[in-house]
């Protein structure tokens, strides 16, 4: 597994279930997964003899996050290196604009949206669409990092378009969108084979404030069962057209009237997916391991009436969360998630997720534990 | 945690979760909890020095088996070391003529019991219980060895008896006691705090054959709630009783007309235990490590209508079930536990749980998942 973040960190707590041999590919020894007692070799994910000698040690080449360029991917592909999910799935995570244009052709409603060379084609953008537009890289952006919401030209970032991207992709490296009026936002989580044979999970109905996930409940609390099926349908169809292996996440908007757009995908693990290791009878861990070595996947129904997630989120006041445990888990039924990681204001660095009879009560129970964690 | 066995393997993916550090003292690099990338010192749990200085990495000591000498718990205890559970808890474990005649004294049921010096002692011990009897080893047994049913007179070991126990317990090496024709065997499932709070499991009833625990079903599948409530309040008791800290498992025989008998305990995470990973809202794993670093302990509702666990036993003719992953997994809702042990014939290698709305569904599945990994 290229990368050794919570993601890998939690696939290798999988792994030991099924006796996989997982070997991590790690910036550090700190990292997550390392601290977590997985194998490792420290390299980069952007250095392609240092990937290349990680991914001689297995049979299966998978990822905790789709950072390696495309340039890097290609070569282990030609070397005849097993990638799942494979390059063409993993350009659709890399690249939105690639994404966007790709998603449109196939059929999927995406929101409206054009590439940015220079300031003006955002101003452009909002004559025919109105104001506020987001504005957004075109890769690396991760947790709200890289999106902007824009109210008016006086708040375009001067340097937004100035940047041509020298490597891949090329082109222009930032878009920008419509700003969708949304009803809600929903995860569908896919685990696929190389067949194709895949499974779905019940819907996830997420929030985000600032573009990082804070927290979600599943079944979803404010879509209706038509919505929420239509929104499965529709996930698995893009896991599908983008040949997914492995957990694939597909964020839907859903705007007004319960229109669903396709925003963005995932080709790994996907925090949208967390509270499957407690609410579902297989986790997206396990199931992401068993897609990827092409064994059967496990039944993805839910244990629980209803579960919720809470990401753990640093803040400036509260260096270590750890120390709190004891008060968190005054809080029965919370499910406590630490990653090992350093505490930094906006870094994800934990989760809880509670299992209740409804979402409202499981959110309850997972908010109050994270605010005891994060107690200064 | 000394020891390094699948308990300690467990124990670490719970660790992992709460970020706790755990170290483990293991015989060889290739025990189960080393093989899953846990900490690891490599050292004797019967050397002093060793034992120590493990103890000396962390805040408390705790154990995957029983095995660590009385004398070498003495002397932690003596250099203020913490270890839970403690050395009197320990013993109840260790020692089971001291555990029947502390328990009879207590005024717990027990089977009829008499310590064995000589084979002539089994003879007049028959002489009024009648045959057949159990002889077993006062020490050291586990999963079956050390248990034998002798039949009639011309059935007992020449040896039994004949071992003096040279080190400890000083005293007859050996005990028998009455065959009870049982009805059903339980198994409570504690998890105990320093200050003596504590939470039960639902009741587990496990079966065993050739004395090692072939699987178990929860609820108990034999006998009627009222049995099975005595049963839970009975194994509070002993727990209560021995002063356990952690998980402390309370093996109890069902004798006619539902009479119960305390059987053994285990003071540790316990193989009776396993289902809860999934079946119950809290693991026996992550019950541990907050029970011994005395942090609030959680729920213990089961998450679905049953549950079924049966053990993995190496087979002569099967070398490797990993090998059989891709089949096993065929099997719908079968949880399987490896744990990266070279398999031998009668050896613990791995389990599966399965949840089911019924008993016999969940030991249905999890049996075909058993079968299908041993398949030669």
């Amino acid at each position: 597994m290229i990368g050794a973040g919570q993601l890998a960190r939690m696939t290798h707590q999988a792994a030991v279930d099924l006796d996989v041999e997982l070997t991590v590919m790690a910036q550090a020894d700190t990292d997550p997964a390392v601290r977590a007692g997985a194998r490792y070799r420290i390299g980069s994910h952007a250095d392609p003899a240092a990937v290349s000698a990680v991914a001689a040690l297995g049979d299966v080449v998978t990822f905790d996050h789709e950072l390696v360029p495309a340039a890097v991917l290609a070569r282990l592909e030609g070397a005849g290196v097993v990638l799942r999910p494979g390059r063409r799935a993993l350009g659709f995570a890399q690249d939105k604009l690639a994404a966007r244009a790709d998603f449109r052709a196939a059929g999927f409603a995406v929101p409206a949206y054009a590439p940015v060379r220079a300031p003006g084609e955002v101003t452009d953008f909002a004559a025919e669409h109105g104001w506020p537009v987001v504005v957004k890289a075109r890769s690396g952006g991760y947790d709200g990092r890289g999106v902007m919401v824009v109210a008016g030209p006086a708040d375009i970032p001067p340097d937004v378009g100035s940047t041509e991207a020298g490597g891949e992709p090329a082109g222009p490296a930032w878009l920008v969108e419509e700003y969708v009026d949304l009803v809600a936002e929903l995860a569908v989580v896919v685990a696929r084979r190389p067949s194709g044979a895949g499974v779905v999970y019940p819907i996830i109905e997420t929030t985000q404030v600032d573009g990082i996930c804070r927290h979600l409940v599943t079944p979803a609390a404010t879509v209706g069962p038509a919505v929420a099926a239509e929104a499965m349908r529709l996930g698995t169809a893009v896991a599908d057209h983008i040949g997914a292996v492995g957990i694939c996440a597909v964020e839907l908007f859903v705007a007004a009237g319960g229109r669903l757009l396709v925003n963005e995908v995932a080709v790994r693990p996907h925090n949208s997916g967390h509270a499957t290791i407690e609410a579902n009878r297989t986790s997206q861990f396990h199931q992401h391991l068993r897609a990827v070595l092409d064994w059967p996947l496990g039944p993805t129904d839910p244990v629980a009436p209803a579960a919720a997630m809470v990401n753990l989120i640093g803040t400036a006041d509260c260096a270590d969360p750890s120390h709190n445990l004891p008060t968190a888990l005054r809080v029965s039924g919370a499910h406590v998630h630490l990653y090992g990681k350093e505490s930094r204001p906006g870094r994800k660095i934990g989760h809880v997720t509670a299992l209740a009879a409804t979402t409202a009560e499981a959110l309850d129970v997972a908010t109050r534990a994270v605010a005891a964690l994060l107690t200064p």
